[in-house]
């Protein structure tokens, strides 16, 4: 018998922090070694002239959420998670979302059910709660998190979603208690409300008013006014797909002061920008870009750089919630055509996040491949208790790998995604460095852009707590 | 027949930019002339050894306000206004709240009624909105402006004022349309209900815990929020009664900006501390010292010198909001007894704002004489809209003039109070610096301490829009 | 015999705080009243529809200078004093430059010739200190403080002025032991010679040159460093002539720490940029421009503007520096066709400063009639020692006024001009507001752009100490 | 044969973003594997318990450097890499300091007869540069980085070392020519003669003014200097020795606009503070702490510590400069009482730079252990060229590893250390977490405090230029 089920051989791996030549071996699912030369596995795969990387996490991600008056996800696990894999990643974290008087546990129970079995990669779930009643605070989300479920997401806008300040600050506290990780959706809930009617009353109705019902300073106010109540709280908290400068300079002023305050950033800040929202001429064609927070001015991608460079963000998602653009409950429904308000927000991005950071990031001289792998795997492990499980290469790691072509020059097109959106707002966008072949667990899942593995592979990952969650020092 | 009905002679006039030797000539409760001798005149005023600097302006005091569910007001516009020229003012600007439900209109005639034969100096109002509806702020508010009412208040606290985000943005884009001055009182509401149930669940109920219970952090974050809402809606606003470094260097920022953000600050944020509420021991003559916001560390004072001196700061008011101690009804009643959170928020100052700020502030070396003047008197004038009749010794002003011994040394005390409070929260301060007379349109109306106008020389002071609420460079 | 010598009635007053209707009595070249009416007087002016204004201190002007290996000053005394009159100013306060191994005395008296009976206006002299020898320190500098030099300059750049910073110490030192107020003109003198060289190297000589071989970085170090420098001295210092964003933000920085840091900036920093030193593609006219700091991009305007606005800077002067374009001697020279190294560095503004101010800042809605006057006239009489005679328009004050039209329009153009130079920057330049009169202690000194005055009318002014200058808060 | 040297198994191996349990298997003394279980090892070292961390690097150590007018260094390579592998390090980096008038090479040569066969750890060499000529710049230096000399440090201060700002400009000019990464004392030469010869005038001699002469701003002002430089020649700088929080917002600010600088700090700004310099009572034991930048207040720690949390401080380097305390020629010698101006600056630290930032940072919860492997070792690896041979714990690196007890409690005393000063200034403080063991290329050379490796261990290191020095973004 072999010594490895696989030996990874002749590439380049890649962690957060070093870069080496080295082979790896894997036996049952794991990394067992890394070293100069290893010769006795049952499978050989020739990396060489690739980057042998821990495979994409991607801790933003919405499936097969509930919808409330708009149209249907795009995707639900299959997939979704069939475009993770193609896209180099091994696990994903979506949104085990609260309706409005249902329990945290019932809706955990029924994403189960979109789940088990229709995976293809690794995941997990964070919470969305909605509805922070007394019972859901003290019982049902310490219970949740003992069950690993150790991180949720709050938003501070969306009818359906929204929670009022109070509403925060006792989450805030909550979490606090039972050691979970929030996340916040910064965006202002009256102020977006107050522009969209003030728009819609004068006819700007197209997509691209979607911007500006929801300019920086409403994500500003509303960064602000979390990182007050996490200070209030003494709570750590993540900023979530920040989009500019502004509210990036508000993290990074909490950091200054010695506050946990944590930040993600996505694709769409720094390859699209509310240019696209207009469509070919303030067509309704802008829809296909309609997200939240919006891309904002192309002046705004270096200050999301910036936010990099200098440590304000620890991650970079997706954010990838999708819709389709055309048919019936598409982005172009009827009710949508009427005003920007109805096209529903979330774009497809999970396949093309990789692809965009390694290209913008690594390829133009912006990051190392190191800060890359940090920005698209470790880190999200180590936040979102996937550690040391997940986010590496070494021994004792799950042998969730991708082997990326540094090189490889692809042009981002519909025809290349495996998403179940009809589009990809980034299509015709050029980028070096591509995933030529996904690993989960030791197992190949794709390979050049064909799904190799089955929905069954991917498995529930029951979350540590996340050591960035520990209090002490916000206020 | 004289020329001047009245000649102040021999003092050393003070504007908020000139320092002179010159006497004044009034005639028909005008200032008709400035020279540097006048003789003709019915009676002479010797001034020689006093500064002669434009009465007082108290653009933030509270008189007669209606009662909730706390206890009446220590004073109506008799005590308010008496102990008001006491102290070296000739204009107060209290405000006509309208109580939910009501009509602004109504309001304002009820307040009139109130102040009416009932005033020894002049007065206008500011106008609380609390109830914005439809016909407030399309109907109500632009005829008010027209009548006279050009400023108002809204609260981001209080159970009984307080506007939701929304009903901000509302008032503020109707402010801008009508060209109404909006000051806003900056504290979160659902911080401090958060803060106060936490504290009280723990027994925390000693008149300190109010500081406790809403912090520089939970001012400053709705501070942060005022500004980014008078950004989207294009419109400045006072933030009034500033209390420290956080919300100070939140207006600097915004200024710095290139906004139209005003900052008033007060006595109580240079002369007391949160040690104060503390009492005797945490015991409840703490309540002596409840106001909001609270008075904060004493190396707060530093930070609200620096905002005064760099010019963050416009205004320099009492916000006289006095209340008993003692007795039925007073800040020690049964209900306050129990909890901070039914102390009556407020703390008398009408009287003692000019002697503190000359004081600490000119007699100690930190501002000029003519700061002094411009943050007590000139700048209210032109904020509010009473420039050029009021705030200044020039031709063609009021003959509003308090004559002023620089060198004077007084321990204030309750015993030379004349407000309607049964104590004054700054007992036992040393001062240099007090107002010897004070004359309202040529008429002397108090003299060493003694009141000699009547109290139906007030006049109610109809405003011009405020050159200060022009929209235009906030977006 | 009359009262008043001179009645200018019918005007409307303007201080630095205050506007009003009101006629000015003046007797024995000083304002002796200030009134509704006045009537009797022997001369009476007419000055309805017009503002009457304190006369332009203009704190920065260099007249009759010293030349070192270049071209002489195209104005001395006479030309420049009847410049600075004709464009509505009364007093300018020139530099006697100690050149190296003179005397600091030597070179007073040695100014004073230039000066006595060549003068339009008032003026005082600041000392240029360039060799502070012990004795110039311990001695010569108190001796001059004390006879009412009470104001010096130093230079951190220019081969013939440089301090380095040892001697910077030293002299801010000394500034603060006899009380006198240090200006500084912060540029990095090794920085400029090495760029300087690395241009000429490459062949890279127009006059454009000049901008780019000293960025706003070189200035903004500088500034830090004499900044740096005051703080261990512990002595206000004034930063002049400041040219844009970056220096102004060092200074901001300071002041908000509660230093005693004063900014001044120039008209060339709001109207003239780095592309006009272009000149007609990148030919030598760019040589008009050359002055330093140089102009720099235009949206450094409205940085410029910012630190105007917040109070960064205090007073507006023209640092007049004018020299002849053409001819033998002129910015045109044949040495300076060679390099921009030899392009004689300044510009003539002493004329067309107060119509800059005006017409950008005043008629286009950025500053206030009185900030106008405080930035032009009261605040350089209050920092340089010359208040209370100089600076306002009240009783006991010097009788030096003009007369401003805020309607007319004119367009700037060198046959307006009364320097001596063959040339404005400003040519072409549309401007509303003009003065339109000129009194020098009551006396009409220039009159619709005619000159009535003689060149003995100006007295030399030995000024008072400036209370800017005492130390206490900047370390 | 077996297939490894050396196998370390058992422990936890940290690396700069990884902490993984593995065994380690070494040949040749390079690491060959990392796996879960190794056993074919010749010798096996037991880590169970302990963590296996790449050795320690040094990158600022100063060993038998020339004494001017001073006393001569208390450790030359023999005692100073003695003591540093005792610490826990494997490779340091000394200074091969150019005398004026010497040139680059000799000082070279000079400074490898000093090394060769005499130091314990590898080393590789910093230029210092004291006399940039023309041909020393244009010639030598490029040699010299292609040599393998790829970085340099130049002075801002020192009677002996101190450059002017011309002279920093063509240095810096000509590092980004060869692609050397210059590292920055930033203190101001000036400033600290000034603020002597006062204190010694009215007799302030004692050890302690040592850090009056020096304050924080001098070396802020110095670091915003150095930054101005590198922002004019475009080139990346390391600013060393960062003392608080001044000069670190500096170096922030300057990062927060894109620039490529960056910061080093050290031990002694974590855990000295300028009272210690006041010894016993203002006596000259205080000498034993003088080192430049001094120790600044305990609030400065703070400072420190975000700076290091927050990614301005990339290395923590023990600026390890000792000498003697007592006998002929110490730090308390005849001239060195009559002025701390003589107190030899500099303090012995290479031994306990690792104990104290583990034990202050990691122990104590500021930092994970991650980043204290990256301040320690990695990130100095990445910054001066000896990656990836040093820095991490991978196949293909050097065996270079230290064994570390993090629950080992020691007393830092004189009696522990291993260097040739007779005094350590961390005497007493205790600390969490000691190295048990040091291999140098899989050689074990120093174990439980003694020394087993021998003096020609050490071998020269030719260092790849630094991905850290690429121009590009400063300007």
């Amino acid at each position: 018998m072999n010594q490895f089920d696989v030996i990874i051989r002749g590439g380049i791996v890649v962690t957060a922090t070093d870069t080496f030549r080295a082979d790896v071996g894997i036996r049952h699912g794991k990394i067992m070694t890394v070293a100069n030369i290893l010769t006795d596995g049952t499978k050989i795969i020739d990396a060489s002239g690739l980057l042998v990387m821990p495979g994409g996490i991607d801790s933003h991600v919405h499936l097969a959420q509930p919808s409330f008056d708009g149209p249907a996800m795009a995707d639900g696990f299959e997939s979704g998670t069939r475009s993770a894999v193609a896209g180099g990643n091994t696990t994903v974290l979506p949104f085990a979302l609260q309706p409005r008087g249902a329990s945290l546990r019932s809706s955990v129970v029924n994403y189960h059910k979109e789940a088990d079995g229709q995976s293809y990669c690794d995941y997990g779930f964070h919470l969305i709660v909605t509805d922070p009643t007394p019972s859901v605070l003290s019982q049902e989300l310490p219970a949740l998190v003992e069950d690993g479920y150790t991180s949720f997401k709050v938003f501070m806008t969306y009818d359906d979603l929204v929670l009022n300040d109070r509403q925060l600050l006792e989450v805030f506290s909550s979490a606090r208690d039972c050691k979970a990780l929030v996340m916040v959706h910064c965006e202002g809930y009256d102020a977006i409300r107050f522009m969209t009617e003030r728009l819609e009353a004068v006819g700007k109705t197209a997509p691209y008013y979607h911007a500006v019902s929801r300019p920086e300073s409403v994500e500003r106010e509303a960064t602000h006014r979390a990182i007050s109540h996490a200070e209030l709280t003494d709570v750590p908290i993540m900023i979530v797909h920040v989009s500019g400068r502004e509210p990036m300079e508000q993290i990074r002023w909490a950091q200054n002061r010695g506050m946990k305050i944590y930040g993600e950033t996505c694709p769409q800040y720094i390859a699209l920008t509310s240019e696209d929202l207009k469509g070919l001429n303030m067509d309704e064609t802008g829809g296909k870009y309609v997200c939240s927070p919006p891309p904002r001015e192309k002046e705004s991608w270096e200050a999301v750089w910036s936010g990099i460079k200098t440590g304000v963000f620890q991650t970079f998602s997706s954010d990838h919630c999708p819709f389709f653009y055309e048919g019936v409950g598409g982005k172009l429904n009827d009710k949508a055509r009427t005003s920007f308000r109805w096209v529903p927000n979330g774009i497809p991005g999970v396949e093309t996040r990789l692809p965009i950071l390694y290209s913008r990031g690594v390829a133009e001289g912006r990051i190392t491949v190191n800060e890359f792998v940090a920005l698209t795997s470790t880190n999200h492990a180590k936040i979102y208790g996937l550690y040391p499980e997940k986010g590496s290469i070494a021994p004792g790691f799950d042998a969730d790998i991708v082997l990326w072509d540094p090189n490889r020059k692809e042009t981002i097109s519909q025809r290349l995604m495996h998403h179940g959106a009809d589009y990809t707002p980034y299509e015709g966008q050029q980028v070096t460095g591509w995933p030529v072949m996904t690993l989960l667990r030791g197992k190949i899942v794709a390979e050049e852009g064909k799904i190799v593995g089955s929905k069954s592979d991917g498995r529930f990952l029951k979350r540590r707590l996340s050591p960035y969650a520990m209090p002490g020092s916000n206020r």
